[in-house]
């Protein structure tokens, strides 16, 4: 029995969910499917569920940039909610806490889901913050209906969280990659959009009387640990690739000691960790400003 | 015997070389490639040759940003050459035409090398664009030293050209992908890598005194035809995806009437072209705003 099992096991009802794309103005599925839902309503509609849908960064969106000024995904700590900083990103953080949240109160919505897209080879990946009864048994009946989802448990606090899906009491992120920033995959799109109607589908049935759910299953969780940076020289220029072994490879065991790195002139620079790790966002494209390599995971088995 | 092959067969030395990287300042291979070797330029250096290196877009490069104003690798038209347009890159255009050419004169290096990636799963591809002797000779190497390599014959008069590698009397772009712009693929760029070095080993032979040509092999070689677009509604925004049998399907035949594009409430656009075409190009994320979801081209035959 994990750590990650210990929580209440309460069923509450969950009635309204906000779903969100375009949070990044380059990741095209969920800004397109947000973009259908506002037009043609009836797809998400739910019996007994309220589903509302909201474009993150529409300025954004209309240039097909990641931000113009700051990561809006990163914009969503209490000081920027209780006013700081006046970019355009900043200022949507705000609009977007009273549209639909504010986080925290009565009136966030029940469940609100973040649609994003990836460069790194992480097919569809189940992000979730909090370890809720809801929330194990909703990653379990996705990962149920769509055998090859990742579980990525990423430890965050509500109240003090960057990230936009805070604004809901329960919160999800759906990532669908590899894509390439800025198009559209039509098969990674096709499988988000199904995923989304699972998702609608579960909270429809968990909200009605007599819902049994659904018998413990086991499953692979991949916890945050770290992220690491690319090999820099002494001007802070990237100085190395990710080695082809481990390029593409999310979700995959990198043992201690193995190749990580592949620096310009040739050299291996091996992984320095002493346990096996789990390495995702594998060359993320968007990450590179961030200096971030790849984030490092632990895999679990969980009964969920 | 095919029309792509009619030509002179004169053997005329090749002693020039100038290899650019970085036109574009998000396709990392080429711009990492070249500051190595200007740094150690004795990893390029060959008998009886002179090889010279150019970052083709150094503020673009920088930002790791395709162009900052405007596309470089289409600003080297007979007018903007002349002195026509003030954009950054119509600048560095007419000093990369001095530092390099000037074209057309006896200045011009004998053969010119650019370096690009694409997100396209067009692995390694060898774009020429005229079919002198020479150039069918080095192609023909090129592929037979690396199996996996595509060619691509994009017929461009040398004057009236755009591209920059037409400051060359020859022309050559190597194009490796798929790879997320702004990031770096170990395995393309070392195959990228080893490719510049089999041109410049085949250079230096060429020249030698004594010099026997490989013999005749056959070559599949794709002719560029036309590009098409993305289906657009009423307001010109982008409605379909291309379908998931073709995306990621570059080189492969594409039938007349068979599924192109998959709209965003899931229809089927059939393709309406009345042969087979083999396009590439497939979903480039730097063509969407080109108004190019993919080129189409013949697949022939030849001799060389």
């Amino acid at each position: 029995m994990s750590a990650l099992t210990n929580e209440s096991e309460e069923h509450l009802p969950v009635r309204t969910v906000a779903i969100v794309g375009g949070t990044h103005g380059n990741e095209r599925s969920g800004a397109e499917l947000v973009r259908l839902w506002t037009e043609r309503p009836e797809l998400v509609r739910r019996p007994g569920l309220e589903v509302s849908c909201f474009m993150g960064n529409p300025a954004a969106v209309e240039a097909n940039r990641r931000y113009l000024e700051r990561d809006l995904n990163r914009c969503f700590s209490p000081d920027v909610l209780a006013g700081k900083g006046d970019s355009l990103e900043e200022r949507r953080a705000r609009e977007l806490n009273e549209l639909i949240g504010p986080r925290g109160s009565d009136k966030a919505p029940d469940l609100c889901l973040d649609l994003h897209n990836t460069s790194s080879n992480m097919g569809l990946t189940v992000i979730f913050n909090y370890l809720d009864h809801f929330t194990r048994k909703l990653v379990a009946h996705l990962a149920a209906n769509e055998p090859k989802a990742r579980l990525y448990y990423q430890p965050v606090d509500n109240s003090t969280s960057e990230f936009l899906p805070s604004l809901g009491k329960h919160d999800l992120t759906i990532e669908a990659g590899p894509q390439h920033h800025g198009t559209l995959c039509a098969d990674l799109h096709v499988r988000m959009e199904a995923m989304v109607h699972e998702m609608l589908d579960f909270c429809a049935a968990w909200n009605r009387p007599g819902f049994v759910e659904p018998p413990k299953r086991e499953l692979e969780i991949f916890t945050d640990l770290k992220n690491i940076d690319y090999p820099r020289d002494e001007n802070g220029r990237v100085s190395a690739m990710i080695h082809p072994g481990v390029d593409g490879m999310d979700y995959c065991e990198l043992p201690a000691g193995a190749p990580l790195f592949l620096t310009f002139d040739g050299k291996i620079v091996w992984n320095p960790e002493t346990e096996s790790v789990w390495p995702l966002f594998v060359n993320e494209q968007a990450y590179y400003e961030k200096g971030v390599a790849m984030t490092l995971t632990k895999k679990s088995i969980v009964e969920w």
